[in-house]
């Protein structure tokens, strides 16, 4: 059992080993849920036996760091070796679709950070991988991790047990403030070639998601406005064009699932919105009740249940009692967790997923159906923000 | 001296005659300004005549309780009369131009309840009739009472004095939710020929009239959505047609003012929005600090200044000292005042300005450009949310 | 009828006639109750006869602009008068006595503002009168006017429903700043000769009130300590010693109504927490349930229902609703009301009970049990916070 | 180097052995704090030797769960192990001194767990041995976690650069509600002899410290009243009687560090206050500005600065910058950390402050100081509330 391993194995068979594709922001996200995850669930063993990363020194320093036996450079080595039974990528969006589709015809599980892809063309391709794949026993997943958030994983079943009734409108929302120096320099995630596009990919793809995921809907029409605010930034070598969207406006037909007919959920989302640091939230109206959600206070969901106006208001509840979604591996009631724990959950629902041979969620196929949305956005954006329809998956 | 005069007349002339067309729910709050005002403000004295009403014993009954000194039945009549300087017209928003037309010419004073009027031809022949008679003397006003919130001309102030920079970025939201039951029954408020659209045009009206008033900035452009959530609801012989909207979805390109080059608003309003009662609220992101408003907590902005977020954040502000618009009238600090006293602070303006000889804000060249973006939104949503560019005014 | 009439008098009779005694900010606040109450309230009909004050000039003007009859230097000859049938005491503290007790003698009904008294001593002699006089019909009340605040209301209805189960613990508090700043000048307020106590006859007077108001429970011991952080202030002659406390912390033990056995009250209140304006706050904790009120969102009610955490929490109820309490006479739901709306219900209590001959209440034996909590305090105080157990009233 | 090291030692030493006495509650949170320290922070190398208990089959699987080399059952051999270097004590109160006092005779530094111990005596004792071991270069520190609260941490950093001036009232509360249903069964923590106090030891002391770590100041004499809500629960035999609080109310006088002559600070907590899971919540008012906090939110902080309150009010800040305590370990801006953090952090500074050769802190003789505190409060509430004066330590 290598140093880095977690767990016990089944019988007969030793820890599922774990390689990860990328060591930055979300390289040492996902290290921390790999190495903490069998602490507080019961999951299959799993052994953290290689991060991956482009420079050598760097990645074995981070290697140390966060706690992986070892090191390399080069990810088709990896995903070739026989002690590799899942591939964990967290490297850059343009890079999603080969490690994938090559990790995924090595017969190794694959867990990929969103978005899925930075073309729809990828994703489609990735998604049909992902189904033959599937059909080999070997799984796949999309990291939109905000699934694993426990407020609105409860929120979730309070919908699908109907006690807002059917849903009507949906106020989503992903703000943040990082872009609104406008002398902040220009990146690699300002230029639509690198990027695909900037904030509506980067954020509104979790919210979008989330809006499926909480009502089991799905959209028929986007309409869409996209805003770059500060249209040059400097670079190296003087001002550079921004080529993607600062803010981003969507209203979404939706149907299915516990919306109501005629239902509407509006995005909005932005980079220079000044004071709001991870501000994803998301009211939900239903005919009986109604939810509401903020990131920067991920333990708590307000709730209204009724419409009883003179006795009832919206609750604050605290997401941290024992029969609330993954809270029972964790602190007693108050004891809040924190965003690096979504990552945790999303590493157990993905073993979990593997042990009971039951393909995770959400799946490349779910990716794709955001991505289909993202990608009418920009249409519509071009277009005057006339809708889009979209077609039946 | 009449029963219902308020205030002392200036020397040689007697007080201000006032008579309030209407005496539903806008009259009665209307009425409370009109003798509540010179209790608190150094205005011109006036002199409460008569309210008018159609129907001859209810109309009597609200005079004698909300204390006018006559009640009458026919309007035209009333605005003939000599001892009358200015006509509150209360009325449903069909009947403004009439009324409003005709005073105008007898040379009273107009303050008419927003909206302007339920067509953009009224609108127009209304705000050319306000110019004409401006040049006599004769002044006019529309009610957008919430530019008289404190707060909100406190956050005027504070964006005119560039303390939040440039505005890149507006969340506007006007959220109710009295038709959220499906069978709420059928009412003129929900058929296109009376009441000429919905959500829209009755609360939608407030936030655009807002953005503008807040930041100084007009729109150049609107996308939007309309949406009848109950398509059906009961009347007196069976199911009837909404043919109104009971949700809006706009943004709106601004231009000049406190907003920066490409600022975008959003605006959403809703009649079914579960646990909203009347949930005007505000974002406004500039690049030097943001505020928020809520009308739910209208004794409170929520001020955040400068970019540095190791020390600040949003700050609550009690707008209740003062120094604070109109507050210098009221109570101590943290004594806080009511949504009906945005109504007093609306007549004391009127009163200042005509005692000054200066026209009163917002003027009907001001209401008509706020009917015309929600025109260009019924036409954007009837083009699939394409949007329409709006002309110079 | 006068010019300050309001509403119609019963059959036979006509209005009764009202004396206000001092205009200063007490003055202010009941002049627009008793201008206000009729156009809201079904109540007997009132006339505001006349306004009392020392200053002959000042008070005719402000008779003028409150919308009194007349003015008057000298309360003893008002009380004498025929046309007056309710003396409205709202002078400092230690003149109450004396206005009340020759008020109630020649036949008046009295409203006198709180405190009761400066001394316990006055308080005594006033209850018995009050008792006394009511047997004549002679009706009197003192005016905690937070008690009609309509969530309080609100809340006491809910606990005398058991909605919170038994009453164990309530942390109130009265926070305000306007001595927070040493170097502000020396007044009345903070000499003990003139104002009996501090922060604590001030507004833990409040407290205490609301803690027997809404639970209908008696203090049965009180152990306190008082601060004064300020012991010296500028007066005109150089610093002179403060001699009343800056600060109180009491706490109580408790018995019947709606409290368990063994149920505790804290009280803290205090002149100098920077940023808090006018912040009573309560927090009531039940066997069942919970509720929490701040009066600077004095609309605004938290109600914890039930001990099932994992679906409940504080749920922010608008106390803007048809039935609650004295919300039917106002607007719609979400159209919140102001801390002078709390002086309007007080004086349509006082009407409603006159018209009905049922003792108004709080009464003044009401009023004394408060001060007699309040002696507690500061006899507490002075022995090193050794609790004094209060005997039955 | 074992399976459960982390970090890379100091060249020519191995990685400090530690041993974790305890592995309920407090033994999970601290076990996860050595996990992840080295992932996070640039601390000396540790390696988790093994994790004691006495049940010798669940503190094997418990050792394997949270990441020990290996488990035991005998404390007194595993403190005589060469390669332990560090013991971390999470007992319950009464075992600390015997083992903290055996395993510092032993060489070994030592982390343990509030409260330093359950009786004052031992706490002495305890103290005086700290200092001696202190001397021969081996340290100790008592777990007060909440010191290590970023945003705690921050408002010390602000209170010591004098950001709110002077600091003159202090309101404290730790509520909870664990035990407001009174048929929840009895428990060692129920009972005086076990435990000590109720909620006075175990939560009260949390509060307590903060104070003095927040202002640098010392308690000179306490008031307090103790309350057993519920005096009699359900034991396996019949009905036991609950002989600790289940709430505590404190005044202490404050002198010294960033405090005001005369400073107060008021603290009250609660097992039965419903709705308050882990209400930790400090309002700290000073001459020139305020600080509030609320564990259940501990990634916000309420800062007032300055005292115009028409432009300020209490700012929510963040506290997930880069520049705040401890966060630059973590994540981007806006991505909060969790409850079990907090241990991550004490663990962190534990091991600096080895590395430095400086004792770390909260001293055991810190702990004493807040013993002595409650011992105060015991005493008071025994003789009715009557103040302790406290001596210089």
């Amino acid at each position: 059992m290598s140093d880095a391993a977690s767990g016990t194995g089944s019988p007969g068979t030793g820890p599922l080993g774990v390689a990860c594709i990328g060591y930055a922001f979300m390289g040492k996200a996902h290290s921390a849920a790999w190495r903490e995850v069998s602490a507080h669930f019961d999951v299959p063993a799993t052994s953290r036996q290689v991060l991956v990363g482009r420079d050598a020194g760097q990645v074995a320093e981070a290697a140390a760091t966060y706690g992986w036996a070892e090191s390399a450079t080069d990810w088709r080595d990896v995903i070739a070796r026989d002690d590799i039974d899942i591939v964990d990528i967290c490297t850059p969006g343009q890079t999603h679709a080969e490690i994938a589709l090559a990790a995924l015809a090595a017969g190794k599980h694959v867990m990929v950070e969103k978005p899925l892809a930075n073309t729809l063309t990828e994703a489609v391709e990735m998604a049909a991988a992902a189904t033959e794949a599937t059909g080999r026993g070997v799984f796949s997943m999309v990291g939109f991790n905000y699934r694993r958030v426990p407020a609105l994983a409860h929120a979730r079943n309070l919908i699908a047990q109907g006690i807002i009734g059917q849903v009507r409108q949906i106020r989503g929302a992903y703000l943040q403030d990082w872009l609104v120096d406008a002398q902040a320099p220009m990146t690699w995630r300002l230029r639509a070639e690198s990027a695909g596009s900037g904030a509506l990919g980067d954020i509104a793809s979790h919210t979008v998601d989330l809006v499926g995921f909480l009502t089991g809907s799905t959209a028929t029409d986007v309409s869409a406005r996209l805003q770059t605010f500060v249209p040059q930034r400097p670079g190296p070598g003087g001002p550079e064009d921004v080529t993607v969207d600062d803010g981003a406006w969507l209203t979404l037909g939706l149907s299915g699932g516990a919306v109501a007919e005629r239902a509407v959920a509006s995005v909005e989302v932005s980079r220079v919105a000044l004071g709001r640091k991870n501000g994803l939230t998301l009211e939900i109206y239903g005919t009986e009740g109604a939810i509401c959600f903020d990131l920067e206070r991920l333990n708590e969901l307000q709730v209204l249940r009724g419409t009883d106006a003179s006795s009832h208001g919206f609750a604050r509840v605290l997401i941290t009692e024992e029969d609330h979604p993954y809270l029972s591996a964790w602190w007693p009631p108050g004891h809040v967790i924190g965003w690096q724990h979504t990552f945790v959950h999303q590493v157990r629902d993905f073993l979990t997923a593997l042990d009971s041979g039951t393909p995770p969620t959400p799946s490349f196929a779910d990716g794709l159906a955001t991505q289909r949305v993202l990608a009418a956005a920009q249409e519509s954006a071009r277009n005057a923000s006339a809708a889009i329809t979209l077609g039946p998956t």
